[in-house]
């Protein structure tokens, strides 16, 4: 198992002083996510990914990517998912293999494009839109008036359970929440899209009938509010998402028109509130 | 032409009082990459990928892609860039064509791959960094000693010039300083990778002699240095690198292992030094 911190020598300087010291930092390293099919020799498999992560968690990022990209419309597609055992000794723990139910549908020419939803229709803003919405199972049960106090309250909720940001400063988060603001899920990792994919994997996993959406859920990101972190929300069926950090165009232009209720500059006693406005 | 910021209706909200206020946000678009070869038929192309960015800079994105993504080595390999005209309208400006030179190598099998150098090897962090060092035309010849001076000047030299962050807090920048510190040029993206590649692109169109090194090139960027953004940096032979922001554990391996000088938490009158580190 790798960890998610590594120490490293490093030299700090202040205002003229060098200081040699110990620090930590967030680790980095690949993860391989290999499909096998519940109707396939165990050996057959398909090589889906390599994307760069902070260990930990892989098996809910495994899970949760398939979903958020559109691969598997459920968690019950999923037969299991393991770390594979039968690689060399330093690929150890770098490698998942999700094995897919003999009904799951198998397309290997939408596999093997880059995993942007666009990819697969027109070049502009609309109709990446479009692709999304084809994506999603069911509409955005739209979450209603937002409570200042309740999602005033989230940041610093956060904040308090990020172990490993705690350590290195380098790492991005994201927390489910439920309606009144109480913390479900939190997750780490370098890469802000797969700590989307890992809280998403998570809750399919662990929150009985998630997908039905409960009570409602927001989920709160530690950076920006880009198209695909936007897109992973509306496909999870997400009502409310919140970011620290600036949306941008095309992630409040799909916010808008799934229903979904989006803020940024979430930081202390303000916030700016995107989607939906009059 | 589509616009890097766009206008938006929003609602503000500060400690209880709502404000309906106009708001301007960092535009994200699809931006499509497509390769066309010296010896084929004008209308015969390769669609090589599809990523989000903010417009402007189109061409210098996709030259800096290909170079740091290893698909060319010299932009001599390059014989225009262009935006495509015969598109639909709402696709206009965001399709560019590649021209490759006759004479450059087409491995279409090697383009069909996620743009991750590792996916060709192993996946664990030495084989990420062994991918690196195969790529690389030539060594990175070592900065030296770094210059408190000069290394805590460039943060804000590279603010000043941010003219899309001001407008809307939410885009990264990426720029490239000569040895004494003085701005060469500075570009502005959605994406960190982007405003890197963008930079590079611009270095290897516009500074003469860039990839000789010249008397040493430094890059500095907003957010954190990953692998993705130090692999970039070894690739185009830049001997320094600064980030505002954390470096993972593995762009503090990969930059020892080069003799990248690797600088991160830049703010104010600190820094840490992370690599080379005695």
């Amino acid at each position: 198992m790798n960890a998610p911190v590594a120490p490293a020598r490093i030299l700090r300087h202040d205002s003229g002083n060098d200081i040699h010291t110990d620090d930590i930092l967030a680790t980095e390293e690949p993860l391989e996510i290999r499909l096998g099919h519940g109707l396939l020799d165990d050996r057959k498999e398909f090589r889906l990914s390599v994307t760069m992560r902070t260990p930990g968690n892989d098996q809910e990022l495994a899970l949760g990517f398939l979903f958020t990209e559109g691969l598997i419309s459920t968690p019950d597609d999923v037969l299991r998912v393991e770390h594979c055992s039968s690689v060399k000794p330093e690929e150890r723990g770098n490698v998942v293999r999700v094995e897919l139910g003999a009904d799951v549908a198998l397309d290997p020419a939408r596999w093997q494009r880059n995993f942007y939803t666009t990819s697969s229709c027109g070049v502009c803003g609309k109709s990446s839109i479009d692709a999304v919405k084809v994506q999603c199972n069911k509409a955005i049960v739209p979450w209603g008036p937002v409570d200042p106090a309740v999602i005033t309250a989230l940041p610093d909720r956060m904040r308090e359970a990020q172990t490993v940001f705690r350590h290195t400063g380098g790492i991005h988060a994201a927390a489910l929440f439920d309606r009144a603001g109480n913390l479900l899920l939190l997750r780490e990792d370098i890469g802000r899209h797969n700590a989307v994919d890992k809280v998403i994997g998570a809750a399919l996993r662990g929150i009985p009938g998630f997908l039905s959406g409960g009570d409602g859920y927001q989920l709160l990101v530690s950076g920006r509010a880009g198209f695909e972190l936007v897109q992973k929300c509306v496909v999870a069926g997400i009502p409310l998402m919140a970011a620290v950090g600036a949306p941008s165009s095309i992630g409040v232009d799909l916010a808008r028109t799934s229903g979904l209720t989006l803020i940024g500059f979430l930081r202390g006693p303000k916030f700016n509130l995107y989607a939906p406005v009059e």
